[in-house]
């Protein structure tokens, strides 16, 4: 299985694009031009510096509009063929790919494409290189691969092929299943991409919003299964034109690149498995899976919910947390038996404060502040949890165990912090009663009994990479992205959360560098805990305990609820509860939400209290607005 | 003439949006509803605060989907309908907008529509209040003004009145034309938007990307001439959806707002002008001039080149800006009269170090470091190009004077750096014959001769605003903006130019935080110059003379030269010497551009050295991408 990438794909030069890809273990590259034209050094150059980081340069792009020409146009681009032929062999490329032409000068003559492709395919077969043809989307005449396939059949040379794009099939919503019927040896090469379903022309699209697969909403699975069952045995690689990869970081997209074609893998290689043990077995699947190396990484986890949440602090400042805590109806009920960390429990919600120094937390306390540093999800299986995040590109993250304390699988997450997978069998406090020494008493709490949903404060270029993580490594499904309306501009959100709801984390980043979650992002970092949502039975009663206790909630403006009832038939009785308590409401189809906000100081983390009533599945998202005015209002 | 924008198109709580909008000079706003959903005070408190500002409340547009709905809707909606007349009346509110209905329960019956907006119209009549009817560009039936009018004339009640946006209208390529021929009383409500020119569905256009007017690419002023045809004597008013204002500090957004309506009124009061003073003269046009105050400031500048540019510096720095700026070429010739500054020139360009403390230069250099603080345009009539800056809302400044030095005028540009208007009659010494002693010595140059242009680094919520300044306050035109690509992220850029080409200015904005640009803006302030390019006759023999003095030039990757024939058709001996001398080439249909830049030492400003042959009227933009990769590597 050779994995592969354009240079396109990343951000900076094209040595460290090289250094990126190589280290997040690809085999090769496609070498998008303009990289080549602006490297400091000659094509041999660049082939021996790619050799030494032990990448082939697989495909070389270097020219549109060459088919179905006028014979003028034709000659004088088979002379600049021959000068890019020669910077192919002095940088060892063995395929440059040909796209379908976009040029007014094109005429609508199949034949006479594959005529003059036919002799470029000759030419390159003299220096031993080959030629893939392409349909792109918008090509004036050829934008299906079935068009492509037509005009590289009726050329038939050796050295002429097909390359497959995805996103050229599925943005025009062209059905993949034909691709099967393919001679796979005829199919040279093949780039995958993924993109969001957008109303924008589709060229545009193309050049500015691709994404890897998994981070989009096409059918790459499907795409890819074709391809395969077509017998295609060549590399596997990304083409993605994506304005924010221009400016993320290139190792963190290297490692997204890689995550995104592994899970890809462990799609298809399931699809293929079904159809080869299916009462009749397709023989195609079984061939492919005998010929490749798709990934397998062990099954997605099973939750069950949240373990814990750990809070980074020391010595001044988990006393305050501890007040935080304990006005929000906690109870500290242990001390951990080697650690300076402190376990805070109410219903089925357990909060560790940890101070210790020279610790994992401490070294995020310095560079966050106090934060939520590690998350601890209930898994079926944690070591398998694990060993699936770390096959998917994640870092293993180990611990030191004091005497008698338990091992729990942990990765690192994206941007930095925690996540441990806590086994589900252990009940909810099985974990503590080894680690903790607990103080059974008992103290009055507010009713809160879970934790519904965790909300992350992102980076926007960390929005595509959380996607990828939380549908990959963790096995969740995605809701569709919005945009919210905060006074300094829009954040982007979307929620991922597991099968059976038990395990919910919402992603959010500030399109803008004004807004309050932009404010959290550069305060608490990236990928850090924006807001912790509780669940209970009761909001009234929990809110009413709650302020008892001095919890101060968000003011919600009284135009809100004289808005209501102009939106949803509500009982007068409920709204006026919820005008009195300041207590937001939604409703969808499924049934209804009721929730309200703490007030968070100097742009600390806040927290919810929810009550969801029937399956109601979603998270307010309209209040959202309402929510962040008031924020900037107090 | 009653001003008027839209709450939804400044960023911040309600409170600071009416502050900004009353600071600017507006009489009155659209309300948002959702800004009076979140206003923490009622419909009352809010009508006082407007009040108390001197601002009215002239629109409110609390819902959607009311005409030609089924009878169970539309009852549902008249009851909504009375709640919200309560707020309006509580709030002064004269007029509600209702936009045509989107959705799929809307039947395709202009009379039911009439009948219902009747129905409206005269449950809004019984409290003193009206209803204007709009087309939405996505409206399910109704999406032409021409429709709407259709509407309204049919349900014939005084109450009911079309209401105009021309967004809606322009976006659709509707022809305007048709709106003179609407009785002027029957138009409630104006409402102008600009937009770019963009492939995307035309609802995400609308709420996303709509721009004031003098921003985008709409013939606004057309649409507008054809609204004072009809004899509308209205408010003329802002509504604009727009992701970048949502983040744009408000009152810079309001300033914008005003400059915008005000070079509007200038356009269409000329337009008007021109059709009364006909050989058959429009009485319509006279008896709209009759009527209303539309704005008039000063006519556009002629300008004749730059006069000088000025730097920012203190006694530590100026001596290496001296040592730089001799290493271009360029002589001391004279110390001001006053101030601690120093005069260099060469051939017609000249360039002022300023290290006078308390100054205003010192000032900008205690934020920026060395850097340019101010531009010298020549301009035909001084006074009348600052007396139109000012009444477009731009600021006077005064610089203090020493005894027999010559005033003059100046006005502060977006972020803040100073552009003097010179008098183009005192020829190229005149000004600093006055302030200057020269000192006539003569030193061998560079044969630079002339400022080509000069390049701005902008932040992204600056471009709008600078396109608006350059073409509204300077009169400059204004090419298509382009996205380049830096290594780490895209750049945005469009030239602005006078008619005569002897000013041109090129605004950079960078979309991504990483590039070089967003880190030179970072350093240099926003609006800071990015670089200087300097034009030459002979761009061989200029390089030749600096890299003897020492310049160093950005290196360029010889693959750039071999794919450069591959692309024109070069003589070889040009192309030989552009390679030796490291000289960047670009070609349009009328004529050719040599270029070349000077290393910026750690992020700093750096030069260009260009060569025009023929009438070459671009920046070689082709070859930023050239550019800003070298600029990574080196």
């Amino acid at each position: 299985m050779r994995r592969s990438i354009a240079t396109v794909s990343l951000s900076g030069t094209l040595r460290q694009k090289l250094e990126a890809v190589a280290a997040a273990g690809f085999d090769g590259v496609e070498l998008f031009e303009p990289d080549f034209t602006h490297f400091p050094g000659s094509a041999a150059d660049l082939g021996r510096m790619a050799a030494d980081l032990g990448l082939t340069i697989d495909l070389f792009q270097p020219f549109r509009d060459f088919e179905a020409m006028p014979p003028e146009a034709f000659t004088r681009s088979l002379d600049r063929a021959e000068r890019k032929f020669d910077l192919m062999q002095a940088m060892g490329v063995p395929l440059m790919l040909c796209c379908s032409n976009t040029s007014p000068l094109c005429v609508d003559a199949p034949a006479l494409a594959a005529e003059q492709l036919h002799a470029l395919a000759d030419r390159a077969a003299r220096r031993g290189l080959r030629v893939g043809f392409e349909a792109l989307a918008w090509g004036r005449h050829t934008s299906l691969y079935g068009q492509a396939w037509d005009i590289v059949r009726r050329a038939d040379h050796p050295a002429l092929g097909l390359i497959l794009d995805s996103f050229h099939t599925l943005s025009l919503r062209d059905d993949p299943a034909g691709i099967a019927d393919i001679p796979g040896d005829k199919i040279f090469f093949l780039q995958m991409a993924d993109a969001p379903l957008m109303s924008l022309d589709v060229l545009q699209w193309a050049r500015h919003h691709r994404s890897f697969p998994g981070q989009g909403d096409f059918d790459v699975v499907g795409f890819y299964e074709q391809v395969l069952l077509a017998g295609y045995s060549g590399p596997l690689s990304l083409e993605i034109f994506n304005d924010v990869f221009r400016e993320t970081p290139n190792r963190r997209t290297a490692v997204d690149a890689m995550r995104s074609l592994l899970y890809l893998e462990s799609q298809v290689r399931e699809r293929l498995t079904a159809r080869a043990a299916a009462p009749e077995p397709d023989a195609r699947a079984a061939s492919a899976l005998a010929l490749r190396g798709l990934a397998e990484p062990p099954a997605a986890p099973a939750f069950a919910g949240f373990a814990f949440i750990e809070f980074a602090a020391d010595e001044a400042t988990a006393p305050q947390l501890d007040v935080q805590l304990r006005q929000l109806g906690f109870r500290r009920v242990g001390r951990h038996r080697s650690k300076a960390a402190t376990l805070y429990r109410q219903g089925d919600i357990a909060m560790i404060v940890n101070a210790e120094p020279a610790s994992f937390a401490r070294s995020r306390f310095e560079l966050h502040g106090p934060s939520v540093c590690a998350l601890g999800l209930r898994a079926a299986q944690p070591q398998a949890a694990q060993d699936r995040a770390v096959a998917l590109c994640s870092q293993r993250h180990r611990s030191p165990l004091g005497p008698g304390e338990v091992e729990v699988p942990a990765i690192v997450s994206p941007g930095g912090n925690l996540m441990h997978f806590v086994d589900a069998a252990l009940g909810p406090d099985g974990l503590f009663a080894a680690d903790f020494v607990l103080d059974e008493g008992q103290a009055p709490d507010a009713g809160l009994q879970r934790v519904d949903h965790v909300a992350l404060g992102l980076n926007l270029d960390q929005y595509d990479t959380w996607t990828l993580f939380t549908r990959a490594v963790l096995g969740l499904s995605l809701a569709e992205s919005q945009e919210l309306a905060d006074p300094f501009g829009l954040v982007r959100s979307r929620a991922a959360a597991d099968a059976s709801r038990s395990l919910r984390l919402v992603l959010n980043a500030s399109l803008s560098r004004r807004t309050l979650t932009a404010r959290a992002v550069n305060r608490r970092g990236d990928g850090g805990v924006h807001h912790i949502a509780f669940a209970c039975e009761d909001i009234f009663d929990a809110v009413a305990r709650l302020r008892a206790r001095g919890v101060a909630f968000l003011p919600i403006s009284p135009n809100y609820y004289d808005d209501l009832p102009t939106r949803f038939d509500i009982e007068p009785a409920l709204l006026a509860r919820m005008r009195e308590a300041g207590v937001l409401f939604d409703r969808s189809a499924d049934g209804d939400f009721l929730h309200i906000y703490t007030r968070a100081a100097d742009e600390g983390l806040f927290f919810e209290v929810v009550q969801r009533i029937g399956a109601y599945d979603g998270y307010g998202a309209a209040n959202s607005a309402a929510r962040m005015a008031a924020q900037a209002q107090a």
